[in-house]
């Protein structure tokens, strides 16, 4: 026995039923719906659906009156275990990756701005086709994805490429459900940080970039004006580089009792 | 653009943050709650759970003040095209098949009790083992599922074996979530009737008998007290059979505009 799961499903029936009535659903509606789930969960796609149309309005609920930098959707991509690089070392890429290079850089205190040391700073993104290693086929397992620990100062950096913006499947029910409300399937670029500092919570957040044209429009909801940095283009020739590269920052003030706020 | 899917979308995520809210529910239940429901999805148990954790609190929204006979759950085991069959004709079975010899009567009229004659009847049913043709194996695929029609009086009979008591699968998602509620995974022994009038809707019902340990327990919350029929046991003489026979009877009232009454 479970008591959460039976007031959650409980309190799941009662506002079922609300729906029903408030948007008049006959049977014909409860088989259409049942269908389509069955339909999203035989293709694997509920963890994609969830997080995209529902895991940011949860977060907004959950972090209301969030002290410190907001947290945002993990989304279905992230995998445990990335290789851990230095601090200021580069994200594991192929030899030809595609893309800008790329250098950001973050600052991490907690909400009073006191530096926190030997954060573990998990970091994950798309490449710039817009694909994630460990699900599009044909990258290799590691791409673009890595862990380090942030210096004694709270500060790090991490070398990789800009990402490009990223488009939701659309073959499957999911691209159904984008037809029936009218939307792209696209995000803005963004990265994935994940700090879990020495002492207390974890952080889930993401990084964007001015200018983007999915900013407003974000397909998951998931952009915060906060989150947004700005990417800055610099002559390759400063750090001896070939072609020109680009930088971007972002301070991260972390709660470390990183519980919901409700109200 | 389908404007339902739109409004009903919207009206899911505010009450999914009302749950979030009422029920202070963090990020880690709901990744929770994603990883079961891809787990229920990927194991094809949404029609199943759907169909016997949220179906009829959906008709009790969608049919309060119902005048006539109560709709209850179709359920997730309803198949098309079954085998057409004369009226008091016997249900397709195996030679061998176990249970006792049951003759199941109904009269079919409208709410006013004006007969309704040839109206499709669609009955389905599990065996005495409680399984159901098309989804468990081993049983022929039309095996306890008929058609036919109402006489120019709305009467209908069919010969076919008492069903028994129905478990639901308990080895994957579902029966996880059993445990969590801690309920039993039984509905009580039952007939599945679908009424398809001349003219009119559908009445998608089914049939109990008084006595079942499981009337007032089903796991589906499936039983409604008008459709409770009583088994009266006969001596099989009377019809020159070999063992003593069941026969239930329940008149069925269909409203012809079988549309929701929400109010």
């Amino acid at each position: 026995m479970n008591q959460k799961v039976v007031d959650v499903y409980n309190g799941m029936v009662v506002k079922f039923k609300e729906l029903i009535r408030e948007h008049e659903l006959d049977h014909n509606d409860y088989h259409a719906l049942v269908n389509w789930l069955d339909e999203l969960g035989k293709a694997g796609e509920i963890p994609l659906f969830m997080d995209v149309f529902f895991e940011t309005h949860a977060l907004q609920e959950m972090y209301k009156n969030v002290e410190g930098t907001e947290p945002t959707i993990l989304g279905p991509f992230y995998l445990e275990n990335a290789k851990e690089i230095p601090n200021k070392g580069a994200m594991p890429m192929r030899e030809d990756e595609k893309g800008d290079v790329f250098f950001f850089s973050g600052t991490v205190t907690d909400v009073e701005g006191n530096p926190l040391a030997n954060t573990k700073v998990d970091i994950w993104q798309a490449d710039a086709n817009g694909e994630y290693s460990g699900f599009a086929e044909g990258i290799p397992a590691d791409n673009l994805r890595a862990v380090l620990f942030t210096d004694e100062n709270g500060k790090f950096e991490v070398q990789t490429i800009v990402p490009g913006d990223y488009s939701i499947p659309t073959g499957g029910p999911t691209g159904k459900f984008l037809n029936w409300i009218d939307s792209h399937p696209f995000r803005p670029a963004h990265l994935h940080l994940l700090f879990k500092p020495q002492n207390g919570d974890n952080l889930i957040s993401q990084v964007f970039f001015e200018g983007n044209q999915y900013l407003d429009n974000d397909v998951a909801n998931g952009v915060r004006g906060t989150l947004i940095t700005k990417l800055e283009k610099h002559d390759g020739a400063e750090k001896g580089l070939a072609m020109d590269y680009y930088t971007a920052h972002l301070d991260f003030k972390l709660r470390l009792q990183d519980q919901p706020v409700y109200s």
